[in-house]
């Protein structure tokens, strides 16, 4: 199945990635571009968006990238670095690219930007590429 | 403010740790212990909790331990191993540690458990340490 | 091979562990436990033990760990907090522990101590396990 | 102090980068790019480079950087992805390079790769930043 196809069909069936209100921008083999925006519900006992939330996003892009490729990926070990807070109304973008693609294991790097194009997270992901394939 | 105060105060404002349907089961200083139950709106394309729930749910955690300390405790940097899947229905308790509490950086443990006591994700996290007080 | 032999393999061709002057102390199957003594030429420009002797030491007793299990085991991702400066003439015991163990990927937790019993470094890892034998 | 006379200062004293035999190719604030040869005393027990020989040349890669921007830069939390094996005689080549610079931390990525240009190990790094300059 192709890169557009599969994330078509994972973000069909993936509630939370709606509930987030992820829109899909760009995908193609082994890249996700993804765009959502933080609404009140999100936020936490400091008023501003709770840390799941750029890293579920993030999280998303990587998913859509790494099973991008074809093979089912399942997501393993995974860090975020949270460089800037994140506010209700803000328009956050992750952009998800391959630093490395082996035949078992592959690590990806994640960006998330808001609306002045501020770096607000960076998320470095790896997964576990299983035999089964995308149909 | 004491522990348990501190942790109320967040609570009460959390507006993304409710929609989760946490439940705070028991603080002290440096250590909390919470519990969510998995929702279908939580899942993700392959039918199991999108990877940004367990995340969730240990942040919150690590949120709740490090600021009962007395003083206001941003997350850094933060690393999560999924280790197992979670599915809808299952009851999941995170329990965090500390590794170590220094002047401006702390480190916390996270083990997330669901209700077979099957270890499903472990989490560490960096916070730094303000020199604001809760109260 | 049972756990002890294959330590005593890995460790009879590790030339690096040897210039740490690693001593194996303790090792059974999916644990180990090691030691080594600063010396001056491991440390860095501030005069400290450079952050590459602890993750080193971490990163033996990891893979003696992880390889005791049976199968070759390689590390993929790892992660290490340092938590207090390490001195010349300083003794670190780092003891490798099992967060859980799946077919392919396996997760440690490592701790390193020093003399005055004072953690001084905790380091997260990941292995990716071969299907090939220790023999 | 200026970036390059800050990395000569760390570099005359550093024991542990010249034992790995690290010559600094480039500097600037916020910035290095350093060089090594793999010799075979570096070597673990499967005949390839110790996972601490490519981490200890990218974090003096790291504190390089991070302590040129002239304030002293104490690593915290640091991640490594080991992406290909490093055998003798490989030239290894770390880039650091920033990612993010807030007042207290600061978050560096570092390449590593080899003479045949291959992406070999990726790493992340966080520090934090002291208030006492470098004089």
């Amino acid at each position: 199945m192709e890169a557009q196809k599969i994330v078509e069909a994972m973000m069909a069936k993936d509630e939370f990635s709606k509930w987030l209100g992820i829109e899909v921008l760009s995908v193609k083999s082994g890249y996700a571009k993804i765009q959502m925006t933080v609404r009140n519900e999100m936020c936490n006992g400091f008023g501003i968006a709770h840390g799941g939330i750029s890293f579920s996003l993030a999280d998303s892009a990587f998913a859509f990238a790494s099973n991008s490729r074809g093979r089912h990926a399942v997501s393993t070990e995974v860090s975020i670095s949270h460089l800037a807070a994140i506010n209700t109304g803000d328009i956050l973008i992750a952009e998800s690219k391959e630093i490395n693609v082996g035949n078992r294991i592959a690590v990806y790097s994640i960006t998330i930007t808001n609306q002045k194009d501020e770096l607000v997270a960076h998320f470095k992901g790896n997964v576990f590429r299983k035999s089964q394939e995308w149909e």
